[in-house]
């Protein structure tokens, strides 16, 4: 299931940089959702390159086309197929990249995986592999905000070593959108820009850690064992490319806390039903969201396509060097905010569906 | 397929702590391992509560049995099941749980989803469950270790505030097993072993960090897209019981490092293959391995049981304190390096069986 | 996922018949369905051999045992486990067939296949592995009659040249158990007994047919494309023992239909939704119930194991002969009959569950 | 998953006949086969609707576009991608259906689902989604007969009350596409043909049974218990619409046939493997293929759409009359060929991966 995510709000996506399109199979969501290409291409366009000085100054349109599973503007429950054309292709700039292996990136390893690898781009491992995800994210996005009223939101909280401050459960979209960063913290997003310029110049990169946040998910989605929904989590963020870490709630830094200041108290809530008066478990307890906001973090490492010089070998086991050329982003955490959310949007809404099946 | 894990090499578990009995059927292995119940036995062994006054006092045999899918002395390629029964119950231990919400279990988060919930020990979400893991895991042990010379290895780094000073490449299953702790580092082993006795004094818990290691995981295991290599062993370290993160390779420190030093330059290496002089990748480039050691980290809370009093309400919406009764572990470190490892090995051995599979 | 059947009321099976037990493991069960072990016991009585003079005389007892997934009296919602103890072996018995492969059993093929075969009994080949399925079907049974009043029923409707004469939708379990062949017309099924009684007395066996019938299934369960519920309900029947074909509704006979007669017209139903005035659909259109009875075919072949002489070959690739020794059925059918209800129940539990998770 | 089919070869497809684009991806398809988009244009053309004039006269160019996977020529062992353009549209021509049920169609199961239908043509019912299914099959046609040599081939054997004299064993590709009926007997493909004109004179329609055929698969392919290879052959060619039964080996008239007569003796076979005498088996023994042929047939009923007046009801529960209009096929078993192959295909590259995956 390689390319397949998900177990009943299920996408299978394909394509990869340099093919003729890249796109998704959105399999197993309801019937009805009321849906139209703009809502998705507005998703999209929040991961698109091109959009400003700190990101790859690659240009595409991304225009989503939908191929099957909609009827009269609404979801038929069907198969549901978006595709993204690639229209700004130049194979010609990574001529270069044919007969040398780029450290850090998956060209080594897809060539023992495959025997072949396409050294344009990167193959199946490009950035460009998450439009599918992000469209179909878009989908659950929709349905979670009209049946649940979840809310899901990312940020950048760290790049290199510029830490934001930020209180998480007040962050708002608008706040992350208003710098190109997309951290909401004003002073910290300037500084993380100055930074990401600074190594585009020294022909360097950057890595950072996005957080994100989920509002309004019920109590009792994720299943008790293998799947428990930060396990989904964990899996789901790794999957992205350039990720390193994956932290719940307390995460890392709680295992320098001790039980008594780490577990959650509950207290009376509305409805007669517990409430926690603090969030250390992440809105998970137990593999199962507890009605907290869940919450974690995603390392991603500092990208690896970089214009410096560095060693390493040929197709043919010999020693050389490389400088990467061509488009590439010194920093991918302002445009890894979307991808995060998307994981996040599928996991919750595949968790939400299997939760209706199983339910007493 | 909340208690199934794995694609090809599959555990499916069952079986709650205070149930008859707990276990594992095994699809998907191949036939003619060579195995006996003492392989499996001794792997279980290490999880065991009560080897020393560090963990648990629980005492139980935990005697596998083979109940399928063996046939003189070797696996047979079908379903291998093991069962475990659960031997020392005492149901009233829990009976003052039965009103109450256990703060940071899964009390609550039980109860919102299933409407009902097993209150003695936990049910699904008991570490017990962790039985058929670790028996399925044995082997995988074996195969891998026959196969292709895979050794898999988990150790406690961190302890609350206590880190160990270890060379991850160096370590030994003999050094690993030396100390109660099973930290490597004796100065830190003897640091944290004082703490965990502290702690449990003042009806207290700590956290901690497992890592682990992979040797000799040969080059091109791992799915480009969603079953990432790292991406499975994300989900699998996360779905054990009281995990808040993992890491792989340079994990969240590397997101604070550039792209000039964190990328791992190539050299020629043995066989004509490119070998990493570093390994921030932890083994794992693009979600397939590289050949290098795979290692990664994963980060546990302190134990959510403690005697001291704690805030929480009753199963009726009233305020109450809980202080709880019984056997548990102030730290449940060094019995998370098994599962730990078994996580690893679950995760090797069915990318292994898959990449035969989709191979050229 | 070889021993694994449904997506979301999902079976694993494990167990030879020559092995320590056999057993199953059902996950994804809904919680709160109040079952006993009597409750399943009785279903797996109805498929036990030395029933009566018809069938084998191996005599088990074959007790069911619950291993977890229960309190209270009812299930969780968690790994429901349930295991037979294999009681009488004797495996003496078997070493006639040591080194020779019987003619259309499952012999050559395991050996081609795993390298190893377990001569004694067949293995996962034998219909002992089919309690696990029965096991877990009794818990759909109950589910499904609680939930939605459903009721399946199955029975033997053809024994070699002998054709019951049968109006499936007025059969009652009460006609099908009337009789040991679990024929309902008396008359077929005294021919029957006696054609059976023969061929056992020529050291040769019989096949048949056994039809199934599901009643009060609500319209709108199963999938469009590939899992369309008689999709599933083939693959079902197919996967037992000795299985050749299945049909469902008009099958085969219908294509010597012509559109016009085969056509199921439509009328004005109760509660405004239409209804069949015939049923050549069997129930079933597009793949998806319409709400009339679903019902179908299945084949079986004359038991494979005779006492006949016979040619063949040793597992050196010799010519030799083989008469069967020891216990076995001239006729599978009768306790054929709750395997297919089991199947039948399984589909539909399942394809209930997934219909809960993606409507809109 | 309701739009994907197997387990490691695994495909999921997309698309209705009214909406843009029917496709596939194709995902776990091992690097390094030679395709071309012409050599899958080759197997879709053969169920190509308008070839003749026996089947529906609407003409569409169907003309395959590789959207990724594809590299140098050859696959890149990552996600396939294949589209279909869908041209021919005239959404008007459906209008008379927009209120009314078709009898034996999925329109009232579809509306009883989803709470909503494409009153255009069938969504997912539409023969046009197998487009996806034949070109991935295409794939897999490739990758058996390079590897293995296997060849899977197809034909109508009966139509009606028409029955094919023909030797199995002995059929060729050419003997069945040398008529347009697809039967290789040509006195009865001529009398087929005949009752197909005559079947749409009358404005009635026809039903019969496709035979296939799979020369040189291996033994050891299939899994013993719910995965056998006939089981999945059943549920692939019962989700295939339009079909009612499926029989492998003797089938059901194997069910009057005795066990000294239907077991197929062994003698010393070349390479000292055991070797049928007869076939009865289908090549398939306890699920697993034993290296004889496989061979089995397809069900499927008279085309549910006619021209002649049928009884039936509207959305709003009113008694009504109907008789269809526009292109239908009077008999789908011309074209049901290559879709019978495609499933057969897919059945046997997914299980030779799996044991690939899985042998010792």
């Amino acid at each position: 299931m390689t390319s397949t995510f998900g177990q009943i709000f299920r996408i299978t996506t394909f394509g990869e940089s340099h093919g003729p399109a890249v796109g998704v199979i959105l399999d197993g969501c309801p019937p009805g959702i009321p849906l139209t290409e703009a809502e998705v291409q507005h998703d999209l366009d929040r991961r698109r390159p091109g959009q400003n000085k700190l990101v790859t100054q690659r240009n595409e349109a991304d225009a989503v086309e939908f191929l099957s599973g909609m009827f009269n503007g609404a979801t038929t429950g069907t198969a549901l197929a978006m595709m993204v054309r690639n229209a700004d292709q130049n194979p010609g700039a990574y001529d270069h990249l044919k007969d040398v292996y780029r450290p850090s990136h998956a060209d080594w390893t897809y060539q023992a995986k495959f025997g072949v690898r396409d050294h344009r781009g990167g193959g199946r491992a490009s950035a460009r592999e998450t439009i599918g995800r992000v469209a179909g994210a878009a989908v659950a996005r929709k349905m979670l905000a009209r049946a649940l009223g979840v809310e899901v939101l990312a940020w950048v909280s760290q790049i290199h070593s510029i830490d934001a401050k930020i209180e998480p459960d007040e962050v708002t979209l608008e706040q992350v959108e208003a710098h190109p960063t997309r951290c909401p913290d004003p002073e910290a997003a300037e500084a993380m820009s100055r930074a990401i310029q600074q190594a585009r110049k020294k022909g360097d990169s950057l890595g950072g850690v996005v957080t994100f946040l989920a509002r309004n998910v019920p109590a009792g989605l994720g299943e008790p064992v293998f799947d428990k929904i930060d396990a989904d989590l964990a899996k789901a963020m790794l999957s992205l490319p350039a990720t390193k870490g994956f932290e719940v709630g307390s995460g890392f830094a709680g295992t320098r806390m001790t039980g008594l200041t780490h577990n959650d108290p509950f207290e009376p809530g509305p409805a007669g039903t517990p409430t926690q008066t603090s969030n250390n478990s992440g809105g998970i307890q137990g593999g199962i969201s507890s009605g907290a906001n869940i919450h974690g973090r995603v390392a991603f490492k500092p990208t690896a396509t970089i214009s410096s010089e560095q060693k390493t070998v040929t197709v043919d086991g010999e020693a050389t060097t490389l400088s990467a050329k061509g488009r590439h982003d010194p920093c991918v955490l302002p445009r890894a905010v979307p991808m995060v959310e998307a994981m996040a949007l599928l996991v919750i809404a595949d968790h939400w569906l299997r939760q209706r099946a199983s339910s007493s």
